[in-house]
């Protein structure tokens, strides 16, 4: 009997010894990622600068998305009036706070021999598609309720670019004489024109604006909603009989969004970019009701990549399974608080300081957005979009150039095809970065 | 001092306990995984059968990979003669012997929080190239000897196959009045004309066979060496002026053939589907020599996927070290063999008994290849080719249909701008299907 305690002792310090250790290898890991990780933003720090300085000529040298800026460590750049701030991308690093600290949840170990085959399951029309990623898809469009999933395949593609790109393939008539005409209202997300013709295809061309769209005949019509730049929900805007309709509801999320009722439509797109904020993992998906169609953009996501990287959709898999999970099992702690709610906080936080900003100098101008029922949050909300679609008010005609003399890299309007006077400006940047927007565009009054 | 053996025996009671707990959660960890793979195996094996027995008209319904087969466990499936074998895809499940005894060494960890971003280093042409993965890519070439890196552009893809596009999208002058011809020698990969034309292009047309073709003017030749479907060495065939040639060296490894010299082109094209066997990372690099056309296919990418999946760049990144400190670090043990000597010893004794079997019924036969040295390996070797490239001799016309008869599905030489005398059978199946096969071939003598 006089052993016991000792066993007792004993097995209370191996317990607490384990605990221990694990929590030090955890550490080790995490630590190791996270310097290779702040290493990578130190380097890109100088290049953000290097990159935009050489971007003279915008409108040659564009990209889809321009060069970054970085969280800069270098204490002497910090906060310097002379920094170029980046807003022109919708780089979504803002979310990384949030996932900093879902630890294991959101963590994912790929062996080295997993995954190995092109195949994922070859009952699938899209047989490249992961179940598990599958499976989370449904369940998070259940949890937010933002889309009928009954009735439709899922294909997961390289970002929803791959497949904007895939229903523009699968929707063309292949013998026509002459390509479909893709239309969407201005302002239009500005990468749909590049995108549609840099191959200058024979089975459809890019035809401008929805609204003044009036060529006989069948044609695709893209419907942003809520609409990159202007943050506006939107419907089809031509409304003819042989019209094919491709709905890019990228930002149909609670935290951006008033979520109305399920979207229900022949083939809408969705991405983890904006949906979660990782970008870098280039996963989109589509839920598509016509089976051929379905079949079609398969075909051209195989022709295209022989399928999609299934890293990225295991780990998508994981992110949207802690997502959902956040809603459905969220507790009273910080570490427990639902990705939505988080976001959703941040984004109205944002607005909340634009605003501000924005109604003090008087130079310029926001759309107006009206207030909607939200059925996620049960209660009525103001939209908060990914971008300001910003208006300078006045004599100043290229609003661009006049935000860029004060630092502030924007995308111009006339890549959306409207007038230069408006600019779209990304609201998911760092949290450094957004605060020294603001303090610029105040300090832009007092000049 | 009487306290001190039991401080000795507490911690090595501690230390025992540590390593135990932690081998169990490893082990834990990677059953997990072994289930979840296993159940998917077993899930695709009745669909590989639906899936083929739908496969009425191959040509019409044929995909670039078509339908697989799995490693079936049900028992009274496998081994009989009415399962059918999948031989026409490429996809390299081989190599996964060799990976599951790796471990850690090519176990990846990706947090939640990381690789968030659109970029990955703006200072680089390719500005969404992981660092890790090109500075992989540039120790392996060194390591295999394969390809010259120097004054070279590494343009990351999504798989070869985007590469490949990419390329064709760089070297197409942008406003010729008519598209740029495509040409590769016959017999070539089957699915270079429908990756070429399926959007019918102004840029670039498919021209067919490099042999007979004799249109003035600029073209892009395809080099493919060792070539899929033949394994042999090639050089351009074309040799006119206006050619831009585009190698793909997706087969340039030593498992498949003696590195006779350093690759030396303007633009080549890998991928780590054939390399190290990860056909579902869809992970490629292109060297590049000239600068604009490194840029221009890193355009090409933004806007067809808007960069490539990080995950799996940092995945293949260190897949790609295993590879190379699996030579350089070499030991005796079976777990410390090299990559390349794994693959090069499987793919020789499967060369020699197909051989064998081939000798031995002459209903067929192989081509033929010379022996050289490799630099590699340090010897004379015979080129063994992840495909064979297989004749029908005598009176059979359609080696597919022949073969299909006899429940073995491979691709009819039509494919490949050849005649139906030939076929292509993929040698990278499981070891399973592999020795199915081989009993199979043998049987058509006898009958």
């Amino acid at each position: 009997m006089a052993k016991l305690p000792t066993v007792f002792s004993l097995r209370h310090l191996l317990v607490l010894s384990l605990a221990l250790n694990l929590s030090l290898i955890l550490k080790l890991v995490y630590e190791g990622e996270h310097r290779r990780s702040s290493s990578n933003n130190n380097h890109s720090c100088f290049e953000a600068q290097r990159g935009t300085s050489t971007n003279s000529n915008p409108d040659k040298s564009r990209m889809l998305i321009s060069l970054p800026n970085s969280t800069c460590t270098d204490q002497t750049a910090r906060g310097g009036t002379n920094r170029i701030i980046n807003l022109d991308h919708g780089d979504p690093t803002v979310y990384e706070t949030y996932w900093r600290q879902t630890g294991e949840k959101s963590t994912i170990l790929i062996p080295g021999w997993q995954s190995m085959s092109y195949f994922s399951d070859v009952s699938n029309i899209c047989w490249f598609l992961e179940e598990e990623f599958g499976r989370e898809v449904l369940r998070l469009h259940r949890v937010v309720g933002n889309a009928i999933t009954e009735g439709r395949h899922i294909v997961v593609g390289t970002g929803s670019s791959q497949l904007f790109l895939a229903a523009l393939y699968a929707l063309s008539p292949p013998d026509a004489p002459q390509p479909i005409s893709v239309v969407c209202a201005s302002p239009y997300y500005s990468s749909y024109p590049s995108m549609t013709d840099h191959l200058k295809s024979g089975l459809y061309k890019w035809a401008g604006d929805a609204e003044s769209f009036d060529k006989d005949g069948p044609y695709i019509e893209v419907v942003t909603s809520p609409n990159n730049p202007d943050g506006h929900v939107r419907g089809s805007k031509v409304n003819r009989s042989q019209g094919y309709l491709v709905h890019d509801l990228a930002y149909y999320w609670p935290q951006y969004t008033p979520i109305s009722s399920p979207a229900d439509h022949d083939l809408t797109l969705f991405t983890v970019s904006k949906s979660t904020g990782h970008a870098g993992m280039r996963i989109g998906w589509a839920l598509v009701k016509d089976h051929e169609v379905a079949k079609k953009m398969t075909k051209f996501i195989e022709l295209n990549t022989i399928g999609v990287s299934k890293d990225s959709q295991l780990r998508a898999a994981k992110v949207l399974r802690a997502v959902s999970d956040s809603w459905e099992l969220q507790g009273n702690s910080q570490e427990d608080e639902s990705f939505f709610k988080f976001s959703h906080k941040l984004m109205a936080n944002r607005w909340k300081q634009l605003r501000l900003v924005v109604e003090q100098n008087g130079l310029f101008s926001l759309p107006k957005f009206s207030t909607a029922f939200c059925t996620f949050f049960n209660q009525v909300l103001e939209p908060q979009p990914a971008f300001v679609w910003l208006k300078c008010e006045g004599n100043v005609e290229d609003c661009e150039s006049f935000l860029r003399a004060h630092n502030i890299l924007t995308r111009s309007g006339t890549h959306f095809g409207v007038n230069p006077k408006y600019v779209r400006i990304s609201m998911l940047d760092n949290d450094e970065n957004f605060s020294q927007f603001l303090d610029r565009l105040s300090a832009i009054k007092s000049q």
